[in-house]
């Protein structure tokens, strides 16, 4: 299998100029979070838009009570299949500034990698569709099926609007399945399908002592500390082997079918290696577990930050007012966002100690998901991640969280495949984020030669 | 008793013009804790020089390997014992800044209360000492004794060169007694003696986990998160009840006379009015001591500052690379710091997981110090308090540290009086810090009463 060879031919005479055009998506700082950039989200969005609309797809920049949607719409294949293709334009927050290498938002080269906040999660991936779509129909003048993009804004936020949007446009959407690059693949040179991905409940847990910043000699040892008092309450949430003691927390938790568990153990996984690449001096976790059965079928309790009183140089003697922590857990089928945070609440409620008041706030939630993989969608992506890579995708599973995949499945009842071209270790969510230029211009191919598939079925 | 008529008459007519004074002293943030503020702790050596040297003072700016001391003399009373007051003339960081009411280098009036960082601590105090001096001198034109006033630039970042400088130029600063205020008073009201000071030991805790900031849904689970470790090794130093459970810690506790015991538990102190002062539901510690002993007589173990991963707004799935603590320990009679951290170290290595690299760094340390109040200085002192406030001076103890009053002791041999005239609440470290404008004039004529009988004893 190989891709048609007017498509490549095309694709290696534009892929240099297409990388430079991704280069000008990246440098728009589209920080979902930060409401200092939201001009900046919305250029984003405009950017995609104008692209789509040179293209000849008719597009819709679509207001949400967030970030906008930008919806675009290629209709012309009479009879043809429709397929919707998701994507985000936003990126995560670019800090701690301090360790890039080069400016989160000047995309840079070295080494075959693409360094930009972005550059992988997820602008990298979705362009890589954009540029498929263009290429194909330069090529060809038209595409094989009918093709919606949905691009959102707000996937670094949790996608609260984005639900509700494909609610509400449900006609609209409908279509024979989802294509989603947004995950990364098993290895270098190992095309993957990604079958699970865990689900997201992400917490902020306030402490309040004292009415105000005190002097730690004139009152220290008679007030309850709230830095020390969260550190108790955060202490409380594993036991010494990284078993989560929340009440109830794996209440819900569906073992992995064993066949799944075992296709995991076969996969060319070298823990030393990963633990290497995480730099860190031994790895951690329920030690019964294979790191790879950590990450994609056991739920986590991660602390994501922490603040309290004075951080700066030297020595502030200080006994703080107040403390925070921002608390995340991973989920897995078929634990509920919910009913995580009602356990989290009861939880953190049962050990706060008398003095303070604690609050604990649910930021956001997404549930976890996993695919039974079968059917023509799943079938095409298998082939075409072959003839752009030259060998069969592995299946695998995926620690992270992409809420949407869920309700897509549930509202429009499709299928949704998961083809994504990161690779471990690409600091999606780090400094010094990157995406291998190969493979952005390997998947352009394979989504090409996907739709191509998907066209000839019909 | 009462002050000299000639002296109450001139400050009466001039105590306002002295707060003015004293406004431009405080509107220079000699944050000594803070490189960037180097110039400005320079400004304020420059602005006590300044003034000394117009009072008829020889001073001289002392370099150290820090902030500079400022060593001002006047010793035209022939015969006469001389007496060194000591001062500091840096400040607390400001931060967090948004919780001041009005800004912290802008000092203002309310209630008769002088907001603005360094109001009390020490800013104020000193000024009193300089405004005393300088009023006596006018009346007088004559002092009573002579005087040394040595004014340091680092009492908030640990007075490291200080003990050295004092050393260095022992023969210079040899005199009967140092007079310190930087302290507070029992009550409104109640002028007060300070008979026991807690040590220090201040310590910053780094963990390091991963090389690098992670995505936490790719890698949670498999990896030591730093800052929930650092959570759990916080959590191991207290039991329940507030008890320090680091090996070792109390062996060198000596407990206090009972006769000191019974003094503090006579003194018209108010549990309730303390926590509704602190502003927390309840307080905390060893239950079976009451607020004062725990303040005064028994160490602490506190977390100053928590810093790791994502603090800002909303959600950031991150797991991240390294998380800090600011911890410090109040010390009491004989704990000594370099002991209490080999015990730290020894402790944090003894509860650190696996999977993260954790080191301990020493910041600053101080001895405890207790005084027995006997001989000339001490009974002068509680006239000339009597004589300024209308009544007998309490005697106190300290929950903070001033290090270098032990220095002091040990070095000249001669006694220390700490003669302070801030007051509970006064938010010294916090945001909000203020004086008493009351205790700020009735603490100059307190000090210049003091030289009058000091005099008059020879």
């Amino acid at each position: 299998m190989t891709i048609p060879a007017d498509l490549e031919k095309r694709f290696a005479e534009r892929e240099g100029q297409l990388l430079n055009d991704l280069f000008d998506f990246l440098r728009i700082p589209s920080v979902s979070a930060r409401s200092e950039h939201n001009a900046d989200t919305a250029r984003a969005a405009k950017w995609l838009h104008d692209r789509f609309a040179k293209m000849g797809f008719a597009v819709e920049t679509c207001p949400t009570p967030g970030h906008p949607v930008v919806l675009a719409e290629w209709r012309k294949a009479k009879g043809a299949p429709t397929y919707l293709v998701y994507g985000h334009y936003d990126v995560q927050p670019p800090e701690p500034l301090n360790l890039w290498t080069t400016p989160a938002f000047e995309p840079t080269v070295r080494d075959g990698k693409l360094f930009a906040r972005g550059s992988v999660d997820d602008k990298g991936q979705l362009f890589a569709h954009v540029a498929a779509l263009e290429v194909f129909l330069e090529v060809r003048g038209t595409l094989p099926v009918n093709i919606i993009v949905l691009a959102e804004g707000e996937e670094e936020v949790g996608s609260e609007n984005l639900a509700p949007f494909i609610e509400k446009h449900k006609q609209r959407l409908a279509c024979e399945g989802v294509v989603i690059s947004d995950s990364s693949m098993f290895a270098p040179g190992i095309p993957s399908i990604l079958s699970s991905l865990r689900g997201l409940a992400y917490f902020q847990i306030d402490v309040r002592g004292p009415a105000s910043d005190l002097h730690s000699g004139s009152y220290g040892g008679a007030v309850v500390n709230p830095a020390m008092a969260l550190a108790r309450i955060l202490a409380t949430m594993h036991d010494a082997n990284g078993k989560i003691m929340i009440d109830g927390f794996y209440d819900d938790v569906l073992p992995f079918p064993p066949a799944v568990i075992d296709g995991m153990r076969k996969l060319p996984f070298d823990e030393e290696h990963f633990r290497q690449e995480v730099g860190a001096s031994s790895l951690g976790g329920e030690p019964q577990f294979t790191v790879l059965e950590k990450l994609w079928t056991r739920p986590t309790c991660e602390v994501n930050g922490l603040l309290s009183g004075y951080t700066g140089e030297g020595a502030k003697t200080v006994l703080p007012g107040v403390s925070m922590a921002k608390v995340s857990c991973r989920l897995v089928p078929k634990q509920e966002p919910a009913k995580i945070e009602a356990l989290m609440k009861a939880h953190v409620a049962k050990v706060a100690p008398k003095g303070v008041a604690v609050t604990v706030t649910h930021l956001h939630g997404g549930k976890p998901w996993r695919a039974d993989l079968e059917g023509p969608l799943f079938e095409a992506a298998k082939r075409a991640l072959h003839a752009a890579f030259g060998r069969n995708p592995e299946v695998t599973g995926e620690g992270g969280s992409i809420p949407v995949v869920g309700d897509f499945e549930r509202i429009l009842g499709v299928p949704v495949l998961l083809m994504g071209f990161g690779l471990p270790g690409e600091n999606a969510h780090a400094p010094d984020e990157w995406m291998s230029v190969e493979n952005f211009n390997k998947g352009m191919r394979a989504i090409a030669d996907l739709f191509e598939e998907l066209g000839a079925k019909r």
